[in-house]
Formats: C-alpha cells, sequence, structure tokens
C-alpha cells in the first residue's frame, strides 16, 4: 500500500474516458466532416448570407445560456448529437469567407483542404518551442523557411525565418530585432538614455502595429516618425532621404525605415530599391511588411511590385492572407542569419538541454515571442505539397487582376468614385449617387459607413470601409478567387439599390 | 468592353476551383476523420511510440523534398491518396501526446473532440479583430470570460478578459497594462526617463517570459528583481515586503509584482494571499501568472491552492494546459475593467467604425497584441458546453492525484530521489542507482540528461528535465488523464533498465 490517503477517482477518470473514446472522437468526427462538407458547398454555391449578422449582446447570452445547458452524464449518442447541434450553431452564427460576395478584409477564404491539415495539429495538439515537442512542426517551418528566403531572393542558408502568431508579432519580432541591433543594450538595460530619443521611421500609411511596436518596445509612439507617401500613396525616398538627414543632424538613433508591400489603406507598394539604396547609405535597418503583398513573389506576372525586396534587413509576410490558408500563419524572415537570434535572449535551462546542445538551432523557442506555438505552419505545408506553386502563383493572378477589373466597372460607372489606381486587389471608393451631388465631405463619407452597414447586415455583401484623406470610403480587397466579375457588377448594383433605400428613410 | 488588357485566367480560375472544390474537400475531410480515429485509437492504446524521434536535418530534408514533388496537376483521386500520403507523413513524424507514457511538458493531450471544434474554425478561417469579423468567436470568447471570471472570484460586469495566442503573449499583455498605469507616459513618450530605473519584482522561479517581458517592454532585463522562494519554493511574503521597502528608499518606480500559481520548475503556488496583503499596502500591481494552476478553481478539491487570487490586479490563465484544449488559448484577465484598455491604444480608422460606436466595445482587437486573431476559444466553448465544468474538476482531480502518488512511489524506492513534496502534477526526481553513489553532483546530472534523451528517442516515454539548485533533474507533468499507476510503476522501470544500460556503455 502506498502512502496516501486519496479519495477514489474512478468515477472521475470513468467520466475522462468517455469524453477521450476514440469511438465518440471518430463518430463526431464523420459528423463534422460531413456537416462541413455540406456548408462548404452551400455557402460558395451563395446559398448562405455571408456574414450571419447579430448584435453582440443576443450572441454572448446565447453563448453563455449554451456553456450553461452543458449535460454532466450523457450516452454517447446523445454527445453526437448535441456535438451537432453545437456546431450548426458555430456555422450559423459565423462568418462565411468562402461566399462568392465576401470582399471584405485582408483574411482570406482560405483553400479548405489547407485547414484539414491545420487542424490535424489541433487534434493531435501539436506544438513547438522545442525541437522535440514538435519535430515535424518544426521540419516542415524551416522547410516552408527555405522557399520562401529563396522567392524574397536570399541564400537559405544565410538567412533565417520562423512562423508566428499572425503580422502583428511578426512586426514586432523583427522590430524588436532591429531595437536590439541599433541600441546594442537595450534588452538588458532597457532603452533609458541621455540625448535624443531613438526614433522609428515608418511609411505614413503603415499599418497600425507598427505604431503599436514603439509603444510596446518602449520608444514611445510619439517616437514614430512619418516617412512621407506620394499622391499614389507610395513611400516617397527624396522626402525620406530629408528625414534621415534631419533625424542624423539631430541625433536621434534611428531604430528602422519601416516600408510597405503593400500598405494597407490602398495596397500600395512602396519603391524598395529606392528605398534599400537610402538605407544603406544611411546604415539603418530596412524592415519591409509584406504581410499581403510578399505573396506576389510566387507569381511571374507580380513578383515585379516587390522588386528590391532582397535588400531589407527584415520581411514580415503572411501566408494567412495570399497564401491562403487559415490564419495564423505569418513568418518573419532575416536576411542576416544571425539577427534572428537577436530579438530575445532568455535563460530557460528546464527546457534546452545541455546534453544535446546541436538542437538548439531548432528549438525555434529561442527566437520566437511564444513559448508553446501551435504547429502554425501544417497548413501551408500541405497545401504547397499537395499542389504546388502553380496554386499560389493562380491565386495572386486571379485576384490581383479583380482589382483592375474592379476600378474599371468603377471608371465606368457615373454613380461611382474609385480613389486610386489599385496596384493589387485592394481597391478604396466612394459611392456618390446624383441624389448627394451637394452634400458636404463629410456627409458623403457617413453614408459611405451607413450603406455599408446595411449591406453586411443584410448578409449580401460583405466589404469594408477605409478612410482616405480623413474621409470615410468604401473598401474591398478580392479577396475570394471565386468571385466572379459579375459578382463585381452585382456588388454595385447591390450598393445603388441600398443606398436608394437608405437615402429614402433619411429623407 | 472593359477597357483594360489582362491575359486571360481560365485556366488558372480552372485550377483554383479544383483546389477549392466541395466535393475533393468532403472526400478529403471523410479520409482525414478515418485516419484520426484510427491513430487516436492505436495511441491512446499505446500501440505507438510516443514520440516519433528522428533527427532534425533529416526530418527537415523529407520535408522540403516532400514539398518540392508536389504535382501541379492530379485527378481528385490522385489528390485525394497524396493528401493520405501526407497526412499519415505528419503523423508519423509528429509526438503522440495521447500516449499513456506522455509525461512531459505542461502541454496536454487536449481531448480529441475539443480538436474539432477548434478546427472548424481553420477550416472555415474564423477570426477576430473587430466584432463583425467573427461575431461568434467574439461571442464565445466573452462567455467564457464571464465564466472564468466567477471562477477567480470577480463580479464578470466589472472585470475583463480576452483571450491570446499563448501564456506568454498573454503575460506580456498584462504586463504591458501594469506599465503603461505604473508609468503613465510610457505608451507615447517611452520609458526612457531620469531618476531611478522603473524595476519590475518577479518570483524568483517564474517563467522566463517574465524576464523576457522586460526586455521587450524596454525596462530590460537588469531591471528584474528577483522576489526570493522559500524552501518550498514558494515566494516568501516576507523577504517581498523588504525587498519593496528597499526598492521605495532608492526611488525605484515598481511596475508589477509578479507571483505563480503555479511556477514552472516545480509547480509551487505562491502564497497570494499574503502577497496581496503586501501589494495593496505598498499599491503594486499583482499579476498573477496561473497559466498552469488557474484551473485548479474549477476544482473543489483543489481550489484552495489559488486562494487570494480574487485580489490580484491581472491574472494569466491558459485553457490550453489545464483545461485540456489544443494550443493556444490563453487568457489575460484584468480584475478592473479599464485596465484591459490600457496595454494597447492605436489609431486604425479602417477598421473601427465611426457609425457604430456601441460595437466598439466587442472589437477585441483594441486589447491583444494580435490584429487578426483565429477564434481562439471555439475548443473550450465547445468543450465545455458539450461536458459541463465537472470534467475539468475531473481532470484536475485526477492529474494532481498522481502527483501525489508519482512522488509516493519515488520516496518508497530506494535508487530514486523526489526532489519537492508535489503541489500538482509536477514531479521533479533523480534516478540515483547504486553505482552512482559516489558521483559528484554535475555527474548524477549529467546522468539525469543522458538517461533522459535515450528514454524519450526510444519511444518508450516522454518526460522532460528540470535543473534544482543548479543541477539537472528528471521532470514529469503528468498531463495525461489516461495515465495509470501502473504507467507510472512502468516509468521508474523503464529508467532502472534505460540507466543500466547507459551504465554499461560508459563503464
Amino acid at each position: 500500500m502506498l502512502p496516501i490517503d486519496l479519495p477514489s477517482n474512478a468515477a472521475a477518470r470513468e467520466r475522462i474516458r468517455a469524453a477521450y473514446s476514440p469511438e465518440l472522437f471518430a463518430e463526431a468526427a464523420g459528423n463534422w466532416a460531413e456537416i462541413l462538407g455540406q456548408h462548404m458547398t452551400q455557402v460558395q454555391a451563395g446559398q448562405t448570407p455571408v456574414l450571419n449578422w447579430n448584435d453582440p449582446l443576443p450572441n454572448v447570452r446565447l453563448a453563455r445560456e449554451v456553456l450553461n445547458q452543458a449535460p454532466t452524464t450523457a450516452t454517447d449518442d446523445e454527445r453526437v448529437a448535441r456535438f451537432r447541434e453545437l456546431i450548426l450553431v458555430m456555422l450559423s452564427r459565423g462568418h462565411n469567407l468562402h461566399h462568392p460576395h465576401y470582399v471584405g478584409h485582408q483574411v482570406p477564404p482560405s483553400v479548405p483542404l489547407a485547414g484539414l491539415f491545420d487542424a490535424l495539429g489541433s487534434v493531435t495538439n501539436q506544438v513547438m518551442a522545442i525541437y522535440e515537442m514538435g519535430p515535424w512542426g518544426v521540419a516542415v517551418e524551416q522547410a516552408l523557411v527555405s522557399r520562401l528566403a529563396e522567392a524574397i531572393g536570399w541564400d537559405p542558408a544565410r538567412s533565417a525565418g520562423l512562423v508566428t502568431h499572425g503580422g502583428a508579432a511578426a512586426n514586432l519580432t523583427a522590430l524588436l530585432a532591429a531595437r536590439n541591433v541599433a541600441l546594442g543594450d537595450a534588452w538588458e538595460g532597457g532603452v533609458a538614455r541621455s540625448g535624443p530619443a531613438p526614433v522609428l521611421v515608418v511609411q505614413a500609411e503603415a499599418h497600425y502595429c507598427m505604431g503599436r511596436a514603439a509603444g510596446i518596445l518602449g520608444l514611445g509612439t510619439r517616437q514614430v516618425v512619418k516617412a512621407e507617401v506620394d499622391a499614389d500613396h507610395r513611400l516617397d525616398p527624396v522626402r525620406l532621404e530629408a528625414t534621415l538627414n534631419r533625424l542624423r543632424g539631430e541625433g536621434h538613433p534611428v531604430i528602422a525605415v519601416v516600408a510597405c508591400a503593400c500598405a494597407t489603406p490602398v495596397g500600395a507598394f512602396d519603391p524598395l530599391n529606392a528605398i534599400a539604396d537610402i538605407c544603406e547609405k544611411h546604415r539603418v535597418w530596412l524592415h519591409v511588411d509584406a504581410a499581403h503583398g510578399g505573396s506576389a513573389l510566387l507569381s511571374p506576372r507580380y513578383r515585379h511590385l516587390c522588386a528590391g525586396i532582397e535588400r531589407a534587413d527584415s520581411v514580415v509576410w503572411d501566408a494567412h492572407k495570399m497564401l491562403f490558408v487559415p490564419a495564423l500563419c505569418a513568418f518573419v524572415m532575416y536576411r542576416n542569419r544571425d539577427h534572428s537570434f537577436r530579438a530575445f535572449s532568455q535563460d530557460a535551462p528546464y527546457l534546452f538541454d545541455a546534453s544535446a546542445p546541436d538542437l538548439r538551432e531548432f528549438d525555434g523557442g529561442l527566437r520566437t515571442l511564444e513559448c508553446t506555438k501551435r504547429t502554425a505552419a501544417y497548413g501551408l505545408w500541405g497545401l504547397w505539397s499537395l499542389f504546388g506553386p502553380q496554386l499560389f502563383a493562380d491565386l495572386v493572378d486571379v485576384t490581383f487582376d479583380m482589382g483592375s477589373q474592379f476600378h474599371a466597372r468603377l471608371s465606368a460607372a457615373p454613380d461611382f468614385e474609385p480613389l486610386h489606381a489599385p496596384q493589387c486587389n485592394i481597391v478604396v471608393f466612394r459611392h456618390t449617387p446624383e441624389a448627394l451631388k451637394n452634400a458636404t465631405p463629410e456627409e458623403l463619407g457617413m453614408f459611405q459607413l451607413r450603406l455599408r452597414r446595411e449591406v453586411i447586415e443584410s448578409g449580401e455583401f460583405y466589404l469594408v470601409h477605409g478612410v482616405v484623406n480623413g474621409i470615410p470610403a468604401l473598401r474591398v480587397t478580392l479577396m475570394n478567387p471565386l468571385t466572379t466579375t459579375e459578382d463585381l457588377d452585382q456588388l454595385l448594383e447591390t450598393l445603388r439599390i441600398r443606398g436608394r433605400a437608405l437615402l429614402e428613410t433619411h429623407r
């Protein structure tokens, strides 16, 4: 007998065995596959709303009620029946990105099969941080990093990269490395210093996570210097050089210059070669946020948009955007392999095995924000291995081309105003019906917001809004390669019909 | 005709339609369900290795070769056949956490059904940041935050919380909020300042992500002040008070005191009420890292371990640890709702809709590191809704009890040395065979590391190592509720056999 006095866990163990039952799992997984297959068919055929709109409070209330109704005991058949109910609730209250009328954010209707590869990691709970916890997760990550490095134009043996949970985390990681390289002692000593404050020079229309990074990293958002853009929303190299000269004259250390391929608002690609010339001259770290546009590198037709990216010190490239895998799968890439170890530094003796030092190179936790990390690259590795890179070129070509096709329609319509020449699949515009010819810019802007809200809550289309010159506008990202030009025509027609109804209501 | 001249995308669209085919997806999903069901049966029955060990280089090489062999064209049947091959490679090279001999890191064999709920989000690519992108993802997140707040002992209406990608990100988020509250202007102005440097007081055995947070946030790792622990590895309140008095005397602003429930090395739970008394007296933010132990709150038998947690300003609680859902699903909880808006601050007019200000409360992107965020709480919501909170109590009870049961075995064995009295399911010990009675501590430590490597590479058991008083030790986290006491006996026997072989080889 053991010298411990514990209550018997027989009943608890019985309940746990029931929850882990492989038979129950197999039965539920079969139902899951069947329901998701039907769902995918209906959504792609446009037989559902795009967004299933419900107000937040009723949704939260329902989610709480369902939680509270969980039965403690049930037969396997009852569990499967409830499992079906639960996933039907999840589907019927969710957002149908695979609907051809989804033309919203830079989040794709991922290739459904990519979700299955990703989900293999969820069910088996494969994770990384150290190689031995997720050996295959590390292997596919490194294999993909090599391919992406080649696409950028780097030697995989001298560059490095890793996958992390999203573009914001990826940009933060790269800028942390840049900060530590620029300031030397910042990791250990902090950014406290006498003299002019270190600054981050950021494309004026870069993603908000750049300003955030300055706030997080202790630099302060006031130390973000905006690099001005030209009329096409692209970073202006001439003004960048003037800015760097001024900062140098004032004695500010420059952490990095952040350029975009492409920037979020209208999808503008910065002139990277001209920017790299200036950064090299000033010996400043060049970071390129290619979260959205990096995937153009895999398209012979569009790779020219990223010309010069190989001269960056760090690049962020989100596979969960234009490589059409589920979120989150963002790559941070470093031209100089050593820089990949500069972001973080820590002592975790219980994680890293002194008897096997050769494995450290593969212990990704040394270089990522995450300790435990999902095998976030399973989806991309599976998809790439199943279809090859041609699929990615196709996806970029079809969606980017649609940007031009949609812009042509807007230009030809008297009651729509395109606000820029599209460089990719992001297009920003306004609906300008005759009845609003005398509206103030503010009224016209508020009309775009109200109109969008009507349309998205109807479930007919999902599009987003943007802000150009301080005035709201409509914005589409043509993220669904199943969207057709007929759908684009229908979008304009839907906006006209909903717009008329809105104007009548307010009259 | 439209005034644009683009190449025809007919062939590309055809290839894309083939990749998105709902029929192909349904066929693959059915195969996926069948293969994973069989896999789960075999692994739970112990018919596979635990870890499928392969050296990193051959694994990376294979992952790269498979990528390069992707066929551009294939029939649906050929695609399904290749899909099967790919997922079989992934399974055969992965880590089998559901094997009863998995007693490794604080990463659970998640309840397989939880993986299916999570995977629904992967296949449909549901994401959050703003409510309208993932309305059901936000709803289940908020419903769960309410339940976790109640378990902590907070009023859900006055507290707040959110889910993020992992414990490291969660702790960083909470400490960022604490930094911004303590220093006032840090977000905008940066942490540079005159006078004594701001410091972070951290339990001496806290997770390495705390020191990292100081490095990331611009405080500097040298500004981490260790709060000493007692012989049971628990933060010593008397010495904490002396430390705070000293820091105050020297004029250092204190960002926060970080306590653990429990700390990683041996799973020690800090005396939170005594610590809260001191933090209240000194008006210092108390952060409790309850990534692992927070789940004890759902067990009537073990909730006493967290007594006082309701007095913390912020708490981190990982559902992907002791709530047995797949990674990553970590909750950051704030006692004071307003604090949840203090971590970040940004201006992203294209995301947040001025025409619907009431939705901002539900636009979680304002409060998380991520912009696009997976619906990371789908797994927990589904599991909770299917089985209710009793399952979580059962899982905590069975695994924590096993900690005592294993410790009793170690104590009774002449050739094993337990290194602490376990408080949960983490147990650290050394194998001390007769042949090593005269070994130096360093030799004994290296023996533990070599022994562990032999065992894990054999696939017989997966356990990890720890370091106690500077000397390596063996460490188990009894994370698999399907592990039995017979398996624990077998673990000791396996260590003896492998240990003897190792000593003979080195003789």
